[in-house]
């Protein structure tokens, strides 16, 4: 069994293959019945919810309420923007009933013909227009805003193409939706929240991030300018983890939502979205992970560390267990999660195996003759260096090694994203340079009709432009049109 | 509009019209565009989170672990199990396409015929069915028994009368779900459940509550068993406010879910389900609340204490800003959420009733007198008693104060459920005291007829078998067949 958990696809034999049973092999998801959709496994959960909370601090603290809005959108709503439901209506689950009933005929529960809705009515892909139809009676005058809200849901997009975290048919998230008075004030928005997001990705994920803007081609549908980070995977590819849209006035218009302004003159009312997803949870897995299984950044493990005792008699685990007690108290009593397992249905070598499977950050392992020399076993698993130390100050030692190992990870990603990210002058250059995978800087001459050759031609597309790093104008490397700067491609989950 | 805050429906005058209003006043919640479905405004959410922080520390200290199932259930499951699909066929939302494109009409966008799903889902309206199609994968050895899983989530039921918060077409939940190796087991479970829910309703909502055993016709749909907790509104109405569900080996038959016992011989496992909703919103509401508005229980209140500067001028502020702020920081010290609202554009009698309605429990208003004299008024939301009390000593009176609301309220409702009370002999003596509202404990003959008929003629239900109180047997009051005992029979929300 130990060997079983550990046996499984390296990443350099089917990186995607590895990817699908390191998510099965970690507890974390499974697929489900229901096509596209996955079950979320208690461990993967605990792992998500982690995320939620520290995410809903840094929310809360910067002015943001929670609130929920329904689930199911008049289809006519979609419709109200253009560009929205163009971007939407290929991939909606439609209600159309709202009752079953016994067949006549006998064959069961059927859909009941009668009860046929008016309207259909869609399930959220996103709550843009239900927001904004509500916000409608919320805002009168410029002293209604702005207004800060956020919502924690479930939404679904019919995706063709399914992958556990990476693309589901229904997903988790969280959009903030905010009202404002002014451009610059929602602008402001827009960038506050994609920062946000950046701090949480580098600071809590340990995954570095680029930050930029879309490009027209990759906006989100309804949206004036799109925010993304962009991270890289271990095999080169791009992710996208987190956006925030600047909305314009396009919702207000849609919906007709205008405040009076201090000149007690009518203005329709500036808005922002923005969002992540347990899209992030893939991003997680495939940034830190190796061929032994999960690798969690402390900060986000539901485990910090595990103990585990090893022993021969119901003595020995006596002895074993009287002097890890004070410590798993001490340890709590720092702000660490750990777990003591002193279960006797699994040999240590499972459970070794098994921790390393769901990535536990830190391993200790006291035996007999820990006890006798005074010493303990510490595994760290990111390196799955081991080394035996003294029993005192082991907590400390803990302590430091957890912050070891989270910026560890970090500098680890930023290294392999480093080494991977390359600036070309030529498209015969870029052609031969995706292939190797990784990103790629170039300069591009800002049309849509370039973006797509190159996708074409490629599958690269422009992840985003940097707001930071190189501003040099130069020249388009397929066009040779000018180019305003260089911006970020790649192939992309 | 200080008044118009506070002029309402009196309670007296139409409880229900006076409930409505309370909802949308004290900003907890709005209709929404959809039917049936309500937006849960920041202020009502914040309530909502402070119940499912601590519903979920509770679960998690009995071994619980959060998880995540599809939204959506193939038809074909929710038919399964007999009695399962009875309960809840007629108020399903039925999801029957995936796309929709532009009309070639040009009638905007209409669903696509050709994105016709060949098997209909079902929005959940529980999830049973496709938590134990997921177990069945879960589950081979007595090994992996005990599975103790909650799931917080949407839920949906097609309602024909909705009202915010009591019953709504959509609702916010949560629902655990645990499989068992013995009967024994699954049944302490339950009633495990039924007691964290008791505990949370007296202790954190200061709703007393009576635990007992639901009648054969007022069963979850697939249960053997639904214990409930039913608490007293202030009109002498019942409303069930958690249920707690033994489902025997249903479930696990329906989706063929066996074990194999440390015999080796394979068993059906034993299953529960619990839950309460965003319906304990309506309890907490309709328990506490006043004419003049919301009544919070301190443990729940988002603002705990609002402290109201009354001032003249810049300078009036500043010297009160500076007396205040030292005050919060301590109160913030000793755990207390609370809010110094020296907003200018609202004055001290708008801010008074605006957070009366809102139900903070304390209020602390101090101005430039109080300054001289070194005091503070103090106001407590439950009684609307105002003293004006030395500035000294303010945070231990704070502390006492808000021990003593959240005490006193479960009192008052305590005190009034009693004198609502009464225990009748004969029918004709219920038909008369049902009109009177309130609980009444009489004798029933324990068959599904009888209480059919009561209910047809009187619109009482069995809210509950209590699991305490008198058991001295009797004869039924419509039948005169020999009782086990009194049973609590109500009209009920």
């Amino acid at each position: 069994m130990a060997k079983e958990l550990k046996y499984f696809t390296k990443r350099s034999e089917d990186y995607s293959k590895w990817y699908n049973e390191l998510v099965v092999k970690a507890d974390l998801a499974e697929v489900s019945a229901v096509r596209g959709c996955m079950v979320i496994k208690p461990y993967g959960y605990a792992i998500w919810e982690k995320m939620q909370r520290q995410l809903d601090d840094m929310f809360k603290a910067t002015g943001h309420q929670n609130a929920y809005f329904p689930l199911l959108i008049p289809k006519s709503f979609l419709s109200r923007e253009a560009d929205h439901v163009e971007g939407f209506a290929k991939e909606c689950a439609v209600v159309t009933h709202y009752r079953l009933k016994n067949d006549p005929e006998g064959n069961g529960v059927v859909v009941d013909p009668e009860a046929k809705l008016e309207e259909e009515l869609i399930i959220r892909p996103t709550s843009e227009t239900i927001i904004w139809n509500t916000y409608k009676n919320w805002i009168h005058s410029y002293r209604d805003l702005p207004i800060l809200v956020n919502q924690w849901a479930n939404v679904f997009r019919w995706e063709m193409r399914t992958r556990m975290f990476l693309r589901t048919a229904e997903f988790l998230w969280q959009e903030g939706h905010t009202a404002h008075a002014t451009r610059e004030e929602a602008e402001a928005e827009v960038k506050k929240m994609i920062n946000v997001y950046a701090t949480f990705a580098q600071d809590f994920m340990a995954v570095p991030v680029i930050t930029g803007v879309k490009s027209a081609n990759e906006r989100f549908a309804g949206a004036i300018d799109t925010y993304t980070i962009e991270a890289m995977m271990q095999d080169g590819k791009a992710l996208q983890s987190g956006t925030s849209h600047f909305l314009g006035q396009n919702f207000a218009k849609a919906f007709d939502v205008t405040f009076m302004n201090k000149e007690n003159k009518p203005e329709y009312v500036w808005a922002t979205s923005w969002g992540v997803s347990t899209r992030l949870m893939g991003a997680l897995i495939m940034t830190h992970s190796d061929d032994n299984g999960l690798v969690l950044p402390p900060k986000l493990a539901p485990i910090q560390v595990v103990i585990v005792p090893i022993y021969k008699d119901e003595a020995q685990l006596k002895s074993i267990s009287e002097r890890v007690e004070p410590l798993v108290e001490e340890l709590r009593k720092r702000g660490i999660s750990v777990k003591y397992d002193d279960a006797d249905n699994r040999r240590p070598g499972f459970k070794f195996a098994d921790y390393e499977v769901k990535g536990v950050p830190v391993r200790l392992a006291i035996g007999a003759r820990d006890l006798e020399n005074g010493t303990v076993e510490i595994m760290r698993r990111d390196t799955l260096e081991k080394e035996t130390v003294g029993f005192d100050g082991i907590v400390d030692e803990v302590v430091r090694l957890l912050d070891d190992i989270q910026s560890n990870l970090f500098k680890k990603a930023l290294a392999h994203r480093e080494s991977m990210t390359r600036t070309v002058e030529t498209y015969d250059e870029f052609k031969k340079e995706i292939e190797k995978g990784g990103f790629i800087l170039a300069h591009w001459d800002g049309t849509t009709e370039t973006e797509e050759k190159i996708k074409e031609e490629t599958k690269a597309t422009i992840r985003c432009i940097p707001l930071e790093g190189d501003t040099t104008p130069g020249v388009c490397m397929v066009t040779g049109k000018p180019s305003a700067r260089r911006v970020l491609f790649a192939r992309s989950y």
